[in-house]
């Protein structure tokens, strides 16, 4: 995908014991950067109080001083990087929430989104509450708040047992750090180890860079909180009776970095038999190579080319020291936006019948301009495949999500789509192949939601 | 007063009406500056929904480039500028403070404290509010979302029903801007109109700079609402019996700048009042030169030197390029900060018999360590008179204040404060000195309790 | 003086052998930033090598973080800064400039003007030499490296043969730091002692900050070196033979800090002389008081309100949050720049007969808006004094000078002006009268060409 | 190639005739940010005048405000973006450099390095010059300025003649844009255009983003001047005999980006080539996996897979997000550098045979990190190949290269650093093999000397 508002994504990360909480916590929403690009912000214990710095910007940025990270005394800390899209980009936004309540101080960060935010938002406005930013959490924070449960565990498994959708959240008070995950388990939140410290993360990916050892996922609608007397585990209330779970697919497809080990699986595996799945559903007879849109396309690609037996080749080059601010007018009427990103190689495309791989296609006017930026290169043919299946409904779990109409598959044929694009072929992965690369017993557990309207709760409006 | 925490002071400014709503907020904010130079925001009305940018530091900073204002577009806007102080300074605390509730969205900005805020804060919080900064306002707000009344500016006088303290407060709806005064009108506020547009203020330094017009000041107690019908006015419920208005005299001392109108009053008219009796009360018989502590006591300073007949002199020459962020180590030790800030001009001083006039003191750690500076001028005698009472009491409508034994003149005789500081006299204006100033009606209309704990109103514990 | 491009000014600093040259430097420039704002730059030794930070901005902007100045290493320094001016403002004239040439590694950092610059500049080139800069110190830079002389000193001292005009200069070597002042000593350098250090400063206002002694000035014509031997002093050879010293008189008009020591006198008691003397000659029977426009006639006005009878008031308040950033269009016709700058105080000025005092009028544009600003705060009449005679001739000692045309009281008579500015009597100090103030031996020694055209050396074409 | 200071290398570019000359420029140095990150900058004609700005750091922070390129008014232009070493980075050493001389005002910007340029500083600083940067750039420019011939074009052709090593140099004079290439041709630098538009680059890879077309390589030893008239071609005189041309074979290794046009080839498809020449002399029977040192190896890596038939996977992930000042303490002893750049895909790499391509090896500390790295994602074996021959001398076109010493293959046997890596085997593409990707007729006309020590100039001591 080349850039998409469909889901928002964010990264969490929270450790236990660690004599310099603030520096690792740092360097894993570093590693985590790939899931929100907009805001970042930590807020740390020193075990009586909680302090926060959070501010807009890349992780390098908003921690850009070595003096920021020194104030952050601690041994226990909670991340967030936030996603980046236009609308609601303020840094009212930016987490952590601290929150001072009537039990003290608490901090969250989470990733993911409710469905009946909106209802419990005007419900608790009614009440007399009010709410400072667009976020989720703030409403879950609302709701604990106004729990009247005895423990902080309880508050948290009272107020979430009040919302539906999905969360991955962390929770820090001066004491205790907690994980907990939507009964769905739609976003993944993993337990890891380094030495006498425990560690939370969105990815295992941030385990690495640290040197951390992977302990085990949170489980779906599990609740753990690691205080001095180890690690606890809680069970959240349902607010509905739920019959699987509804891990979101967009984590192999898009989401998620390859070396990141997420709902039982390796990312880069799953990826690849999408891939490899593509080439038998979609195969492409005559082709000369398989090229994969970078970064996010790549694994897909591979996946294609060892299937179908053509080779594998990297016939676009990715500038990346595009940055997020570039804007400058002067020939912007020749896709200057997608020209600065990608560059096609001549050398590899010219007079080649072309397998070009991506993993997902939204609106559809990206991949217009990059289709017009290959046929430059000359290629022979351009035949369009794609690592997952036509998305024809918005995802109630991202509040950026383009409507119906906006996504180009509910609106338009595959032909008709082809055509727009001008392929020469076209052919998405079908709901059931991508399925089929999960192992039977797993395939029950993933939300197809975005391909087929088959929501698990229907949004509230 | 050379730097204090006494008080905390805000400024705000708000504007109705006028196509360049964002940009006239920003010039007024520029010229309060002096009232608050932590933070700074403008919050700004389309008539549909209101936008706000709000950051850490200078209004010149905040609002630095064009494109920033260009954003802020609307017709209506509120601003402030949050005073410094460095323990509660977070991107959480700055104002204005944008919410949603049940009646849509609403920004306010204050200036003021309420002395029951703790306590309501810890009420509401036991009723499950949450509360993500440490400002009154927040407080103010939560107030008026849980009311039950039917239009706003009830809500809002309802809220402000329940709280004690001072507070000059702004809020801008979509469609229309209030301004409300506590009953005591301990902070000033005043109306303002420039051409089609109403301007309310803290000061009406900001009205000169945009070319308006003095209207009236808002009275203590009374709400305006300023909307498409006009202005109409509001009385604010009582809390609690009054008998005076409480104006913080404070302002006349040292908070407003000489060239505002405040209370009633040209602010430089009464400071120099109280710098004419302070000659009075503590003449020097033998002095040269009368020297302000600049800017702040140079109003005195002229006050004391036209009753006295001594000629008033710059003898202290301030380095106005002084950043906040000026720390290095080195030579600490030698009362960097004060050498920094302040050169004694030995021309004027060395061999002089000098009357030195500052307008207050807190705690009196800075003033050593500038009479030390002055003696290195060599003057033949330093002689302190201070243009307000010995501080003897904390003020309760501040929350960085020093406690009582903070304090210098609470713990320690004049006598020994003079001998501390190692001047050759010190004299203080008296209380009733003071207040003979003002006109004998008004003089029952203003605050003391930081020189004799006469408090309006108790604080909560 | 409001704001005046007439003549260029910088301040140049010097430390030999302190452990802390860079900060010591750091402090100095921060005490003469009223020199230059538009760029600052030091550069260090640590005896063997030279190393050199500068950037575009003020002080504490270019070294607004540790680790800059902590990367100076070193224990002799030179620091710079320069004025702040449109046309040039680009980072190539930023000083100290730092060469490597036959005999290694050199710092240079320069106040002043040649007046055979551009012809030095013009043979060089003819020679083959490059120019990256539009520098003085380049110029002379060149002269340096091209000499034959055996060693450093007389290497110095053989370019500064060659050119004329006004030069205070410091030199950095590994080993070695020299100052030297031009034959008529036009610009200020003095010698302080601060412990084991030696120290060179354009001002004694920086020797005050870091707690040094004044040794003495460098007197005109004259070098020192000073290395592990001690002080050596120097004679510039003559370009050109002269009979007087011509120190800059605008030194004690507007330049100077008034605490700063400078040409044998504290800066404020000639610029206070040059108000009494004002008084004398322009005095204005009625007025009711004397007002300097801040920060830089204050001192002149108060000369003006001693020698008059007529008190000194406060009736401008300068606001000194303004940036240099600052520019926003908003009501630019309303003379913002000159109302953001200055708010005149109306219970000092309504229906009072003012005497407003400046130091110098160059092109006259600013005061007619300043005039024009007073006018609202309703005084009964406006006289207007100038501590010094008309500019009438630019000054070959500055680059960015106004030609002959733009100097106000160069093509207009003072009956002419006052109508123009709207005053009701306009005085200026006379040539003569301003003179009187200096002890007779000292009147042949300085400079006037500004108001009479006597240039000491006619400028190059 | 991992990281490495073995050659410096830069980017060059140039327009003749565009309204928009500075945005042009701008968007093309974007394009060749890999070329040079450290300073960035550009330097416009409007025919009559010349401006710059440049500045420390990536092109898009050196032209972060549109006012900056809004300043930059001009048809003609030159840029140029300089590589990062952390020895000489300063803002002296930013290109272009601009200066006046006799002739007037001229820009230049290089990418090369002079092996004489010592001896010739040496020399000029005897004759008198002075020098402010470390650049061979201000050499030349020393050269021009001191030439005696009759046009711009003969004084460049003049200095030229002087200079031994690596140059292709743009020069900007009001009037004219001159593009330049030593007589060995060992940096690239194409024509191209765009409209009415001539330009000059480093690398085609910016034609491609403005659109522009290639017209042909500047030869080896020719100067073009394009201005009213059009192209004029010259040929620079000799310093010496030469028989072949010297293009730098490392331009095809690792330096031009694979979608770029250079030395008559696609770098693409020269340096897929070394990979499967690589596979071919270094053969790894029983590997699984292909996986190449992102991004630089990639395109080798994928000529390995082709050739041997091992597929070619992703197995480490490249963080993208770094920042060049990324540097906090924690956790250093652990590889941290290295970690947070690359992260192995266990999914990939676990329990498989891998050979693990890079195109070069300079010193081997980083790569002996990065085995240790895959370690910990546990393959059976790591086989290094490395796509070019041992390097064992140092480049003398490069400032910042290491010495004999340090390079790893000039003091250990290839067996040697196989154990020092820890890696199961270890192959260097040879000589012979890597010459034989090229056309035979071309082959003698690429240099080799950091492989085998046959310098074609000898460099100056």
């Amino acid at each position: 995908m080349i850039q998409s508002n469909l889901h928002e994504q964010c990264a969490v990360f929270g450790i236990y014991n660690h004599p310099n909480a603030a520096e690792i916590t740092y360097l894993c929403l570093y590693a985590l950067q790939h899931r929100g690009q907009e805001s970042s912000g930590i807020a740390v214990s020193d075990t009586r109080a909680i302090t926060m710095h959070k501010a807009m910007g890349l992780v390098s940025q908003v921690f850009s001083s070595g003096e920021v990270l020194a104030k952050l005394k601690g041994i226990h800390a909670v991340g967030h990087n936030r996603y980046s899209t236009t609308g609601s980009s303020t840094i009212v936004n930016a987490q952590p929430i601290l929150i001072n309540f009537k039990a003290g101080q608490i901090a969250s960060a989470h990733n993911g989104n409710l469905t009946n935010a909106l209802n419990l938002r005007r419900q608790m406005e009614k009440d007399g509450s009010i709410f400072m930013s667009t976020t989720d959490t703030e409403v879950i924070m609302h709701l604990l708040a106004r729990s009247h449960r005895s423990t902080i565990e309880k508050m948290i498994l009272d107020s979430l047992s009040q919302v539906q959708g999905a969360y991955s959240m962390l929770f820090l008070t001066p004491a205790a750090l907690y994980g907990v995950r939507d009964p769905r388990g739609v976003r993944p939140l993993i337990l890891g180890k380094l030495g006498d410290s425990w560690l939370l993360s969105s990815e295992t990916c941030a385990f690495d860079l640290v040197g951390a050892q992977i302990v085990r996922e949170i489980e779906p609608g599990e609740m753990i909180k690691i205080d001095e007397k180890g690690i606890t585990s809680y069970t959240v209330p349902l607010f509905e009776r739920i019959k699987n779970h509804a891990h979101c697919i967009f984590e192999y497809i898009y989401f998620s970095r390859p070396d990141s080990f997420v709902f039982g699986n390796n990312v880069d595996k799953i990826r690849r038999k999408f891939g490899r799945q593509l080439a038998v559903e979609h195969p492409c007879p005559g082709a000369d190579a398989v090229i994969g849109i970078p970064d996010s396309a790549t694994t897909a690609a591979l996946g294609y080319a060892e299937e179908s037996g053509v080779k594998f080749d990297i016939g676009l080059i990715r500038n990346h020291y595009v940055g997020r601010t570039f804007i400058h007018p002067v020939q912007s009427g020749r896709d200057l936006n997608v020209r600065i990103k990608f560059n096609p190689v001549k050398g590899v495309i010219k007079g080649k019948n072309i397998v070009l791989v991506d993993d997902s296609i939204v609106r559809g006017t990206t991949m217009k301009k990059l289709v017009n930026l290959m046929r430059t290169a000359e290629p022979a043919s351009i035949h369009l495949r794609i690592s997952s299946p036509p998305i024809i409904c918005p995802c109630f779990y991202g509040i950026d999500m383009p409507t119906k109409e906006e996504l180009i598959a509910s609106v338009k044929s595959v032909e008709e789509i082809r055509k727009d694009f001008g392929v020469d072929s076209l052919g998405y992965l079908s709901i059931d192949t991508m399925l089929s690369v999960l192992k039977p017993e797993e395939r029950g557990n993933f939300c197809t939601a975005c391909f087929n309207g088959s929501y698990f709760a229907e949004p509230s409006t």
